[in-house]
């Protein structure tokens, strides 16, 4: 069987794997700035027998591979994402990042590291493929827009079928596989709003316009958009992140930047809250005779598996039965908001999460100074992938 | 001279002042409904040589008195109220109230005692006055919009060239006269708020609109208008006396009712404050998407006492040396309100205060159930009605 | 089969159960004071051969009945409830209320007709059945708190193995029945409030200790416990349905009660808003000087349906392929709170719904004037509780 | 007479006056760093024959000079200060700062000019004085602590009777001079509040302890200290002009800072709003859990004109008619606060204005880049202040 001689080949190349995860993770480069690791990755394809590499795809540095396989059948894209955060690595490993201030903080360089080595490996089989894999190289995944809208706009997704993503999680076990139909990471949207009163002498209000005080009462306005006008059993948050109001304590502050975030995990509460801030934001002009300017945008929205490829991945990794893999779960929505849901917007597919807790137990969180991941999460990840690839376009047995 | 005779035949009706108040006191009516009161005002003068007496004054039961001196002069109107309070007497007076619940708590029977033996006192001395002497029976001070109003309307300061007033105040010391120039007594104004929200249940804040949270948002809100939009060097207040927001404990409030009090010393800070409730009323529309259904009215006016004419009936009182006045002093302003100032909108005047402070020197504040006033303040007030008026009207001399 | 024929039987007295139904509309009465119905509901058992017929279970009015299989087995419980709500009846239904103010208005009329006639049945063919049925005839479930804890105390879950329960729904599809594994419906908290300041004139805010603002920023701060304190994936409500703040407008009001209900879906967040609204009623007093009297009440908790029991359940009622059952579906949670959830806190159980939307598909909801629901649901509830006590007791195979 | 021939012999010295000013302008340095001002003062009087030049006063660069009448009598205080503000000028005047950044922008270059040449004057006629004059240079008006608390507490007051200060005012008519009795400048507090809760990510603020929110719930609360806990009839303002609550907008906020600026008129209420921010500052530890860390300070106090020599001042200003003054009148009381202040807690003085509004009418306020004065003001000064001094210290006559 195809799948079995797909796992016996990873196992052979798992050193390699965690050889590229850890060259990648000495190498990290910010969102949208990711030029050399864009050429890493396509140098990385040279020789590999792939069908096409297209590289600066969508105008930005995404590298897309098609490998087609034999036989008619379906295109299905499987994407790693490859960008680094603007944090200062404190882990003290022996590969920590040498770009001082940036860290593979959120384990997409072990995304890329299986990924490359499963592409190959695919590429190597791809007689006994039926259907046509596309490999989506991703760049800026944590910096808004994200670097899916880009690529969509370019036409990636053009003929797929269905999209698989894996998020290595460094609070989740190793060894277990999470995965949950429906919604399942939270939408965000992002707002500023510059509140503009009056600047004047502590000792005469009336002459002046008080920014700070106008701000505050939106701030607590602001509470019960989730208090009253979200379904409690929905979900959403809002948090003011930035009350830039800083001045000197006896000058009347003309002006206050705030800047907020937005969790949601619908469609109705995004709009619900969206609104919400809106109208907070006007009837401050209306109340306290200040200038509300604001900058709301919708940024990733709810990542959506699909129920039928969720189940249809459910059961091609159960049925896979990698050695490494104890259980296959169904987890809780997840906090994050993630921009493969992007792709999720466009055609059905599914987004899971491989158990990358270290050895120790000791886990950081994701964007931490001191994040790592047990690298055991690498081969597992490219099993479990080559588990759904296989569950897709394995033509080897008619 | 002409102020002593009548300060001798005023110390002969002492007592008839007394029992005159003392009459009233028991009758008390409430604004706007003061039947017996008027007529008895009325009945008053039958005997008495005025030169005119008018009824039903302005619509309400005003009582209007003239008296022309025998040369020409200035026309000189004094002033008395005589309506009573919705109060439940508490005082144990063998002339306590005899209409339950209704009770002369203001001194507006000794205002009304004094003022008709006065006028009985300048009728029978009119051949040595000059000029014209108004005494204006007002009822309605106590209750909005007041009676000076209607009678203004009804031209009871035709031909006025000034206006004085007095009250007796029980908190100021009985033998101390006070006064005071310009802004004197608060202006008022009244504002009723309804939020309306749309009820529902508790347990699913989002299909209703919780008009209790809309109006804690507004209370808090006004709270600025004084903090921040009014000069810290004038007087302004704003108080929610009412938010009634009564319902059930998990019903969500469709609708709350808050009624305000405004008092303010200018016409200035007065329309800053409207303009304060008003713009936060209709941010709340904006805001939180309720009704807001306002009504604001601007009652009494600032109380402002012309300087010249104030300068004028203080160098009155103290020419005037009444044996029973310690001292003629200034005061701080007042907080109350009085109808009062819709007079001196019009035309110069003087409304000041006679020191009324119970023998024992317990002294309950006006509008109390055991409020009460030393009856010295009675002839106090009559002698030095008499001097004011005698300072403008007294044509013995030439 | 058993079931067949209780289906049979059930059949039979279709119109029986109908006819209880509507004269128990006719005759409702309010929670703990239900003495004819309790009585109407014993003296129904007069003639059926049930083993036990228990009143004033409880020292309310409970009725339990036993009934003795001639096997020996489990014992089941079903449950009725059987009171009624403060609410004046619009619906126009020829069996509308005789009991002007109170009516029948959340379906439990026709909860206790299905479970008569049920019980009826159940005793007819216990020879057929194995282990023991004990049928609770709970009073009181609309008003904290709640007759099931005194029943419980008294000991009718004593011996009990698993515990069903049915509540009819107007807003679900009528031959739809729905059930939910795990936290099902919300518990409920109440708490009561009072602000205690000081009165006084409103033109001296500063002699009195303002209760409405104080209040107000209660109801403000109080908004962040939902907004600040929940994790965006729980579930939590906390409404302030009560703000009596009644006075007059230009009084400063000394007192103000609150009341508010709190709805959550674990003991974790339940515990969370009680925290919260404690530290926030306390820290009015360090903030604002004034008392805070609070009362602070869980009472109904969450709803916990045990999973085995609830697929237990659910496979009962697809296998008994009830002809006037479309579908078994799985709900969403249900916002309202129930007393049911304190016999589920004791013994494992289900309680699930039986849709009752009206023919018209004009649906009142619960505890509306108008509500009513399909009668047809009795006649279903009564067999999908068949089918589930079948599940358990059917002893005529073996 | 005396005054006849100081008022000569500074019309002559006019030019001199200006001459200082204008090169002190071009060299301001701003509060406790005054060196080359300090030393330009007690350069100015190596020639002059004053008794003594006491450098380096207090610890901080004040400069008291001594002035021995030829009889004995009382001792009076004349005060200048001379520090500069941080304020880059835009005045483009010709004698514009050289020092960027710095600027005489409230008229201290002025004080200090006039001053320099009437105590040289003076001293030319020490003959003629009787008493003791004590000419005060002071550095660090602006600036808290403010220089006068040092340079008392080195006992500059000491066996001083009469203190007497002059501030040039661009916003009142050169030509006018004003003074009032009683309160007469705010009094001062600064207060600086750290906020500390717990950071977060925005997406799940139930882990965190938001000190935004809990920041603007302070920000409201403390508004209602002016409106409520104030006497309307009193002045109070609290302004917070800096909320410094920086942060980015996705990470809830650990830590907010908070400083404030408090005017008060009487030591009551400026007690009764330090209690105010106390508490809420105290009671948002208990209401939001985060903590309060207060630093509250009482500065300047509450100007107070001593009501017998400022009518002495108001009498010698009179009856000096100096020509280039119109008027001398009373002026309402000033929002700012001055140092002068502490002087006058010790003993009684009178601190006066001297109009400076600019030839052309247009008068930017106190420090505002574009400040500046009309010179005429100078002379008007050194005048005034001559007029008051010879009141006391005329020994010429006897």
């Amino acid at each position: 069987m195809l799948l079995d001689e797909l796992m016996k080949k990873l196992d052979e190349k798992k050193d390699c794997i965690i050889e590229i995860r850890r060259y990648l993770h000495e190498h990290p480069e910010l969102s949208f700035q990711e030029e050399e690791t864009a050429k890493y990755i396509s140098d990385f394809y040279t020789e590999v027998p792939v069908d096409s590499v297209e590289t600066n795809f969508g105008g930005e540095r995404g590298v897309v591979i098609t490998i087609n396989g034999s036989k008619p059948g379906k295109t299905i894209a499987i994407r790693a994402d490859f960008d680094a955060l603007p944090i200062k690595e404190e882990t003290g490993l022996p590969f920590a990042s040498k770009n001082e201030g940036v860290m593979h903080a959120c384990g997409h360089d072990g995304h890329t590291a299986y990924m490359l080595v499963l592409a190959e490996t695919l590429a190597e089989f791809k007689d006994q493929l039926k259907g046509t894999i596309r490999v989506i190289h991703q760049p800026a995944e944590e910096a808004p827009p994200g670097g899916a809208i880009g690529m969509i706009k370019a036409g990636v997704l053009d003929g797929v079928d269905t999209i698989i993503g894996i998020h290595v999680m460094s609070n989740m076990k190793t060894g277990h596989i999470y995965y949950r139909s429906g919604n399942t990471q939270t939408g965000r949207s992002y707002f500023k709003l510059v509140v503009q009163g009056r600047g004047g002498h502590g000792s005469s209000p009336h002459l002046a316009n008080d920014a700070i005080v106008a701000a505050s009462s939106f701030v607590m306005n602001v509470q019960t958009i989730v208090s009253r006008r979200i379904n409690p059993f929905e979900t959403a948050s809002v948090t003011i992140g930035n009350f830039d109001g800083k001045g000197t304590f006896n000058v009347i502050k003309d002006s206050v930047t705030i800047e907020g975030d937005v969790r949601t995990m619908s469609p109705e509460t995004r709009e619900i809250v969206e609104n919400g801030v809106r109208v907070f934001a006007e009837g401050l002009e209306t109340s306290y005779g200040v200038k509300s300017i604001l900058e709301y945008n919708n940024d990733y929205p709810v990542l959506y598996n699909d129920p039928d490829v969720t189940e249809h991945v459910r059961q091609a990794l159960e049925q896979a039965s990698i050695p490494e893999v104890e259980a296959v779960l169904e987890t809780l929505p997840q906090p994050p908001s993630e921009d493969f849901a992007y792709y999720l917007e466009k055609i059905p597919g599914c987004f899971f999460y491989v158990g990358a807790c270290p050895e120790s137990g000791e886990a950081y969180p994701h964007h931490h100074p001191k994040f790592d991941i047990n690298e055991k999460s690498l081969i597992i990840s490219a099993k479990a992938m080559a588990a759904v690839v296989a569950s897709y376009c394995d033509g080897s047995e008619t």
